[in-house]
């Protein structure tokens, strides 16, 4: 019986059009990648599962897909352990070998077990899918790429202003204009938390004052209230709530602020560091803005945090994200390796550019001549003046059939192809071609010469 | 505890230069499938466990990585089949997914899937890892890459010969002389067996003659004997032991033994029409040979049948195969889908050019420019000049660290960066840059303009 055929849930087919829109994507990418001086790696798909489990939380751990082992799998398993039937004990039994849940965990590996071989700071890019039993659902999937940057081994703040200058260039090359570039740093976050004697609070603090966009201030006063933080401490923070200003002015709010927190003033001088460098690349496309309450990936960044938002004409959460983590590689055993990166979000861009249609026309490659097949001796004629059009770089085709001239026509039409070239015995006579241009309609004889020109 | 690093064996990580090198030929067979006409699909990396198995052979079956069930899976597994604690039964209750075994099966899921989305024929290219449980080694892993093209739709016989048109043009553009096509036709060895009376041993007979090489006419008689093909069969298959000769000559032979079967004279004719379309274009780098012996994939093949050996100063294994399977997409329910693809070797090609050093030397692309960090005031004016640089397509770094000249210079040494730029104070009064060659050892001051030419 035949199956009806389909796809996991979470997962995705791409058509030759998407292919060629998410190349178009990537390859913008990989190049200012180059550019900056990264230099690309790959890992394997699947790891050891003890590389992974315990690196992302709990929720990781149980969004990791596991690979069952190959064989007799249940014969290794203890009788005393399967007769409790218990999956979570049981995964750890039958698999050894896990999908790849991020790009940074097995860099932190790569660097850890290669680190003889490389020459640091080490730059560093890897574009490759990654794996999670996310419940599947619009602009998530169980199967999606990561497009990582990464540095490891400086702690020179000139790499945050790298990073920065390229989110710009890539999203100049794509023509995306109007992203931010939105900038924090954890000391900053910690500062304040200390300095409103509420450090032990920093993750509740922050998480509340991230929701100041959706629930206004009173609503994370109240947050804030609730998780045990005093209505004096929240007073000391209200310049937090009403955070604008140019860059310059935020910094010296942040400034009067932090004072007193030795913590919160570095983080100001990181920030002014990076504001004042960028002030004088400066960027071509994207806006850098200052925005304390960011704290996206709390729990590992030490330094600067990023979050690249698209543009506000479109609805659509951020497009990229980055920060420095001080201690990359000390899971591993290599100690004192600060790492900064960033990421882009491949299918949120390509959500944007196509809501925006900044996909340039030409992005996939469409074949140029159709040459239609009147027989086995015209055909053969036609494929010697096909391959040479290949040989120079024109994509021709011969139709495979002497098929009905509608069909070949019909063809030609439905993918799009700008030329149809047509060959019987009058022109294979005279070593000519007539070329019919499918838009105009027009048609002309020329030789091979010319034939190679027009398709140019 | 600090773990050992390490990945599951079978898996590889690609350094840089690996990347490069794997990318140069992976572009270069991309670059022609596209001149050719074959579009780019991807399908997800894993499918419903439904869509693969059963597909490859028992063998097959059991080297098809599956993945576990999410959540709490062992609790939908009926008490009964659990206390038979058998892994083979198990695994269809726990397991619902399965990693991509090859390329072809979800490509026949694909079309079947998208069948009216698809503008028939339909040229498809697909360049995408696999993974196999099988037993790694030298040159066997358990995550590779397959790099297939497949027509679907059309049974032309112009198909084969654009195929063995597009080794031809990979491996002329990958510089690698010596390539050998070898060509058969499963009906030419369906004739045979019928010719000698052993239609019903096609398999052994087959097996067999595939072992000439090896062990010689008299091995494989009697390993025939031993099968049960009679003596009187063997005798009218004797010129299969001396296949010599020209195409043509090879060609004549087949048809002289194989007159009396409607399929074997269908085959002869198949071979023929190839040969002389060959002839015609013809090919510029790769040798066609007809290869009576050659039986891969017996049980999926109808029609042609290609392999592709390395040059004969390199011991290796095919790097390529293929061929027609006439009934692609009935096993998923659309009937009368005639198929002929090709596949490239990845692995096999990439130790092919490493042993004949046909890597061009600048296959990875190296950074141009390192920038000397002399301090932050310095750093900034360097970095302006790097951005610019970047801007016009040349790849420029800064070393992010006012770290000790003797580093920076060793650094830059190490990664064979060809300038290294320093501008101090005297450079910054004087808009210059002092650019030292660190090949030659020579330095000179110049300007931006000046600056720019140089690196170029």
């Amino acid at each position: 019986m035949a199956q009806k055929p389909s796809i996991p849930k979470g997962t995705r087919d791409f058509s030759p059009i998407e292919v060629a829109k998410r190349n178009f994507i990537i390859n913008t990418i990989k190049d200012q990648f180059k550019l900056f001086g990264f230099q690309p790696i790959e890992t394997p798909s699947f790891e050891n599962s003890e590389t992974l489990m315990g690196k992302y939380g709990e929720e990781g751990d149980r969004l990791i897909f596991k690979i069952l082992n190959s064989g007799d799998y249940l014969n290794k398993v203890d009788d005393v352990i399967y007769e409790a039937k218990d999956s979570f004990r049981m995964t750890s039994k039958i698999s050894e070998k896990a999908l790849r849940y991020d790009l940074t965990v097995p860099f932190a590996r790569y660097v850890v077990q290669h680190q003889n071989e490389i020459d640091f700071p080490f730059k560093r890019f890897q574009i490759q899918p990654v794996w999670r039993a996310d419940r599947p659902q619009k602009g998530r999937f169980r199967e999606f790429y990561q497009c990582d940057a990464d540095v490891v081994g400086s702690k020179s703040l000139l790499q945050e202003v790298d990073f920065i200058t390229l989110y710009d260039a890539v999203f100049t090359k794509l023509n995306l204009k109007g992203v931010t570039i939105k900038l924090n740093n954890r000391k900053i976050l910690s500062g304040i938390a200390e300095v409103i004697g509420a450090s032990d609070k920093l993750i509740d603090f922050t998480v509340a004052l991230d929701k100041l966009d959706k629930i206004g201030e009173d609503g994370v006063k109240k947050e804030m209230l609730g998780k045990g933080i005093s209505e004096d401490a929240i007073e000391k923070v209200k310049p937090l709530f009403q955070f604008t200003g140019t860059t310059s002015e935020k910094i010296e709010k942040l400034r009067n602020m932090l004072a007193s927190s030795q913590e919160g003033m570095q983080g100001v001088e990181e920030l002014q560091f990076i504001v004042d460098a960028i002030n004088k690349i400066p960027l071509k496309t994207a806006i850098l803005d200052l925005d304390v309450t960011l704290a996206r990936g709390l729990n590992y960044y030490t330094g600067a945090i990023f979050e690249v938002s698209a543009p506000d004409t479109v609805k659509m959460g951020s497009i990229g994200g980055g920060g420095r983590y001080d201690d990359l590689t000390g899971i591993f055993g290599l100690k004192d390796m600060s790492g900064v990166g960033i990421s882009f979000g491949l299918d949120r861009i390509y959500l944007v550019l196509e809501e925006l249609q900044l996909f340039p026309e030409t992005v996939a490659p469409s074949t140029r001549a159709l040459f239609i097949n009147f027989g086995e001796v015209e055909a053969l004629y036609c494929l010697s003046a096909v391959n040479k059009l290949r040989a120079d770089g024109i994509v021709a085709e011969l139709y495979p059939d002497s098929a009905k001239m509608k069909k070949q026509m019909g063809y030609a039409n439905k993918r799009t192809i700008p030329f149809v070239v047509l060959a019987g015995t009058s022109e294979m006579n005279t070593k000519t071609f007539t070329v019919k241009n499918m838009e105009s309609g027009t048609q002309e004889e020329v030789n091979f010469e010319e034939l190679k020109l027009l398709l140019q």
